[in-house]
């Protein structure tokens, strides 16, 4: 049955970038640049993932293992309009996605065919008829959220998400761009509840699975605790 | 050798608690608690927490092993007094603490002696104090930084620990309090790299246990992708 999944690799304080690149000077040069290399560093190392983007090398390890599986699970894409217009150039003929990509955007473009079985098409009606029309050209694969950021957010915030993979790369950023921010919308004792259902384990990156349960109310279970406040959560060391 | 390690509870959006609370209300029907109680479940269900704090059954389970493990490494604790004041009455007589405590704070007080080990001394002059303190007194044991999180985040900050382990709970809070926030003082293009050492999981909770190696400079590192942009990590729908 299809699924609407989505992958992205985060630092431990949940950055999957630095801070957003705008105005003066070139992205390489940015510390968004610099943040989305140091994350996505096992991405680029990995063989599954250079073999798309038609490079030579990398290490056929379970990091380039699951990088396949999760290109094969995908039957159809969607993808915001930044990343779609940032990869056209890089991504160039063939494009690594091998499938059709749907591009939300409010600004009307003509399809764009690729080579190896990669299309563009510019959706105008929103996030959910996106993913109907990559539900549609999936042959019964799943859909993947390929992002950015903003873009699967806003389909969590939707309760379109129905699997979320993190890759959790052990470094610290302190400030960049957050996938799971207070965009998401959740209310004061309201939470998005998972389900963990694969942890794999690599020296530069933990790969955690979760099926999305949805939004539920935070009702207060102190377990019996007995005391109410067995152990405060914040101390400001004044 | 005495490590100076941390270890706490978050969701998978880094909090540790809803909202803080403050102002009109008790702390118990607060977002704050809502949040730090749903995210500190896996512990209270524990046997080794519940012995700790007197309380009779729990668990006695892979969460609880890793509690009973993380509580016998601890030769002494470095507090915020927030933590100490809220935990003062619920932890009574005989705090789960079995070792001396080291509350950093601008008011001085009396060390508070207390049974079954745990003592409370007040230390004005500063974390790196408390924590020569607490390494003095710690017989070679680990010195723990108990909390909160605001504290811990100090002493990240101060560059003062050595391990720290999150217990990543599969829920998604979308505001409150989070460890690891802009207070860590990274300058763009700057992080804290870690390396982990341990992975653990079990369906309620995934400890993830690193080792902190420091602050480092983000050098640009594309990994020969060619491209220099290979995947733009921001979409924005637009």
């Amino acid at each position: 049955m299809t699924k609407v999944t989505a992958q992205m690799s985060v630092s431990l304080d949940g950055y999957y970038a630095g801070p957003r690149h705008s105005g003066d000077g070139s992205w390489i040069d940015s510390a968004e640049a610099a943040g989305f290399f140091r994350i996505t560093r096992w991405v680029i190392d990995a063989m599954a993932w250079r073999e798309r983007q038609g490079f030579a090398g990398g290490q056929k390890d379970t990091n380039s293992d699951i990088i396949a599986e999760t290109f094969e699970a995908a039957g159809a894409y969607v993808m915001g309009r930044r990343m779609a217009d940032g990869g056209e150039v890089p991504w160039g003929e063939e494009p690594p996605f091998r499938a059709p990509v749907f591009v939300v955007t409010h600004r009307p473009r003509q399809t764009l065919v690729r080579r190896g079985g990669t299309s563009f098409t510019y959706v105008t009606d929103g996030i959910a008829s996106a993913i109907e029309q990559a539900r549609a050209a999936a042959n019964g694969k799943n859909v993947a959220v390929a992002g950015g950021g903003s873009l699967l957010r806003q389909v969590i915030e939707a309760g379109l998400l129905d699997e979320l993979e993190l890759h959790v790369v052990p470094v610290v950023l302190g400030t960049g761009m957050r996938l799971l921010d207070a965009g998401l919308g959740l209310a004061d004792k309201e939470a998005i509840e998972l389900t963990p259902t694969r942890v794999v384990h690599t020296p530069g990156v933990t790969h955690l699975r979760y099926t999305v349960n949805g939004r539920a109310a935070l009702v207060l279970d102190d377990r019996g605790s007995g005391t109410g406040e067995p152990m405060p959560a914040d101390g400001d060391g004044a």
